[in-house]
């Protein structure tokens, strides 16, 4: 089969791989139909995660058809339409039981990453029962490829960890795909005012079609102010920092008002310094994670009851066998207007 | 009367004051009858607190016996024993109405930092009706003069934000009146393991009989180490820090588990490096805050009720004219083996 | 002044009455420049609340002018515009400090009830700073006069204690003004379906334009089965009883799922029969409650953002001096497709 | 081997049975060491649950040691030390992860229920990765045979449902085994005070061991006066009810508070009659439910350091094969001084 294959930092190539074959009675193999590129996927290109291995496929979002069933799998047969979750959970160790499927002792995000992944035609996807989810008829499949990781990303790293609340003013510091994912998520909470942040002007205007009800260029370094004046000096409920880098976390922790919340949902390469001399002080609450997934099914019920419209989030669409041009798009997403590039293999 | 006063950095006498009198029709007038030192007032003393100014009564903490009642006081009478509370809330503003008490837009922590405090004969309490709080007959009123500041403080900021659960592992870093007053608090909830962790082996041995199962002496800067090494290489569920410096909170993020809580309950002087190059994966929540002392009410029914004994912390007693003396015990905490020392004036 | 004033049992008239007077400190008087009429004074009129004393002055809602103020009143001056709360807190008894103000032990629900009421040219509000609110230059005030009982009612009792989340199915038993401002603020949580219950296919027709997702009219004795079927026999994750009758508290039992909420709203007047036999085992929460009006403060900042628009409850306006016909109009509801009526004095 | 087996109404026999196979890739078999009697197997044989077919061998608690192990678990191997949850789940349905694992879509109660049980030499677990505990080495399996139900359902739907807080004032009407544990598993929440009430004077003595604060016999119908005189006149911050008939039921609506909590933990068999018509305005919250047994692990960690010593219940021993004897016993439990009986096969 043809897949997106990591070759060290730097080099991919659309390779030629064995089809993926059941290693445990708890896996499925996947027909990938449709597939995405993440922010974390050009990371991994860049090198900044050395734990992936030269020979990788890589991907951890998609939907597809269910091609074989291990014997162990209870919840999925053969011709199922799945949407597939970019965390792997048993369901059995400690951290499962939590509800902390993030950290999985024998999954967590591994797709893509420790295991070959979904920009490919077949994928194995490890304890399928939990890791996989049926796609009702009918459904917006292009859509629900969202719902891999952005959605539930933004939702319950953002959204939910900000604890926002109706008649709330939040700010989301970062308009790219999981910023926007948190802007459409937090709408479900119906905030007052809701504060988008961004270098790019084109993103600040789709987002403002997105719901945002006030626009913030940081271009100019003086977002802290801009916001400040917005909200008449109290600064915002929650604060959510969507980019993954010290200036936009110091945006954050300068504009959260006393009793406020800062999600943390950027991926970070390096320390920030936290202005615990002032924050001490003012009963914030900061929180930090990786995606659990266990919204999944609530987010897919919201999609179906068009609640959400994720699909608002493509603005490209390839072939799969155009991969490497959706990679060029998408990795210069600024030039080229891009949130998310849906991929198509059908 | 006599009261402790600021006089400029490194300066402070046991002065003769004018007594306090009513100044709105919602103030009280308390005659002390007890009255502590609080680490914050040696902080003053150095100079750390710039807006305190000269000729400040200091001191936030107390008991006493009502002398005088505004017009617009109903909870309180001439003769009632009272406890003071280190905060002033006026129970009418947003915050206030959140039970964000810390924030009280006309209060807040003002007493002894603001306005003349509770180191002397009298004082004046603002919003005496949800400031003050009746002392039920019989009790013990040295144990409470801890409940106007350490045993919320400790209890809300330090176990109620870290969420201690029953069965848990907790470590509690910093050793000192705070910390102590979290270790009581903590095992309100029934944690299996609390580790307490401090620079002194006397304030260890005394954390063991406040109900410690492990302590960490962390002079040798090892103590990273010892409690990856206590917790199986798991980490806690739940770090306070009760210091307030660099070094201690470093050891609360690198000790907290994922999913796990940092309660950051010192007070700090200087920003902190905060690893979220490595914490942005661990689902974690990190809190900060001044006590809204909302717990108050709480707290004196666990000591009526022998639930709490927080006259253990006391270590030292003086009477109210030898106050002087107390701050040089209070002062030199370690080599004093001091906790709280107690000053009566009856 | 005028007033609608109770005169026992069935009687009522639009007497002439001496105009209220400041009797405590923390009192206002308000010049009433709108109201309503409440369910619960057509219940005082059949003689069903006989504490209420004959003399009395109805009506616990309204917006209007400052017109006096006592001297320990702080939030509030001469000439503002305020919205009347239905619940008078003191913001100093031990319920008002748990947020609990419906059980306020020197209020709570007094207004046009134990002490005289807001259908009056003027009334006379105790501890007015927690029991008024600042109206926002340039709201709709009309809309505001639903913020004095009904949307924090439906708010509060039916869409929070029943915990509505996104995705959720709800049903609503009972359109009537409550059931319509539970319809109307369980929206802010982005459920995916909303099935309103009614006797009257008028109101079910105005549930829809509200946002009902579909309605269920239970003349026939079938509601039961009627949504088990919308449900695919799953049942309801929140079922609000928002009539008051046995009837329709036993649909609500019946048609929770296992896990579920039963959010009662309705004022009741006699016991129901529980079927814990059947649901001990279903891990169902049940609430009860009046109106703590503590959210009044987010609900006033969503109207001021159009994230609610109560005005659409509003269904015929009257003159004050009309307001024995607005009784007439609202006492026959159904056969004049009445919600609220708002009576107008300015 | 031998098992304790259902013969229809009133009917049982210590019978040969055939050994337990394994059925599913995730069942294991366990060679069942201990086990006890619960008040659920009382009312299976009165004839009370209809669905359990002659012939079923009964029990639903227990420890053991693994047999044989399905090629689908994970996280057991022949050896090893098991604690057997009462609930069987499957971790995969939407109940499971929900964390409402009593309504497993695969499992919930069946064990001794609608499968063969735990009276017996061997019993088949199903879905045994998530339904069995291992038990750290050294343990007191005595006292962990108390975990497979009561434990848990006392803290979970007791305590939990209740939210027991530090402070409080709690009622735990029945001072059976359940209620029993939930008056040790509340103790975790340091609550200032648990009044016990039971018809039988010697368990109220037993429930003062265990930390009673005060003690209510019931038998001469002043339940409910006296608990109002001991609190008074305010009612109980938590009411339990742990017997399930409606007099019990009746006691715990008339001693909550407003605000307050009644958590239903009985096993009714007949409706009870709610007084809505009183409670509809004291903002209470009733809860019912089976175990879901997911705080398992917690209670694991709580006896394993000492917090919770559920050894305490156990008042008679019996071997394996006087079984018979043991239900006799505990049959009569009030005149024997029976808690719960621990049945022994080593």
């Amino acid at each position: 089969m043809k897949a997106l294959t990591y070759l060290g930092p730097g080099k991919k190539e659309l390779a030629e791989k064995p089809k993926p074959e059941l290693l445990q009675p708890t896996d499925v193999i996947v027909r990938v139909t449709k597939t995405t590129i993440c922010g974390t996927d050009l990371h991994i290109l860049l090198g900044d995660l050395p734990e992936v291995e030269n020979g990788r496929i890589l991907g951890h979002e998609g939907v597809g058809i269910v091609e074989e069933v291990g014997d162990g799998v209870k919840n999925f047969k053969k011709g199922d339409h799945v949407l597939i979750s970019c965390i792997t959970s048993c369901g059995k160790c400690d951290n499962c039981k939590k509800g902390l499927y993030a950290h999985c002792e024998d999954g967590g995000w591994i797709l893509g990453y420790l295991i070959d992944g979904t920009q490919a035609e077949y994928v194995r996807i490890p304890h399928a029962d939990n890791s996989l989810y049926h796609i009702p008829e009918g459904a917006d499949e292009d859509a629900l490829v969202m719902l891999s990781d952005i959605l539930p990303t933004g939702f319950e790293i953002g959204v939910l960890n900000g604890k926002v609340q109706p008649g709330q003013t939040v700010a989301i510091v970062g308009s790219g795909p999981v910023g926007m994912a948190a802007l459409l998520t937090a709408q479900f909470y119906s905030p007052a005012e809701i504060i988008m942040v961004d270098l790019d002007d084109n993103r600040l205007e789709v987002a403002k079609k997105f719901g945002a009800t006030q626009t913030v260029n940081s271009s100019d370094g003086k977002a802290i102010q801009k916001i400040m004046e917005l909200t008449d000096g109290k600064g915002v409920d929650v604060a959510m920092e969507a980019v993954g880098i010290p200036a936009t976390f110091d945006i954050c922790q300068h504009i959260v008002k006393p009793g406020g919340h800062i999600a943390n949902v950027g991926v970070h390469g390096k320390p920030v310094e936290f202005h615990i001399e002032k924050l001490w002080i003012s009963n914030i609450t900061l929180t930090t994670g990786l995606v659990n997934t266990n919204t999944t099914p609530m987010l897919l019920k919201t999609v179906t009851y068009e609640k959400l419209k994720p699909e608002q989030l493509i603005t490209h669409r390839f072939a799969f066998q155009d991969i490497m041009q959706a990679y060029e798009v998408f990795g210069n997403a600024a030039e080229n207007q891009a949130l998310k590039v849906l991929i198509t293999n059908e």
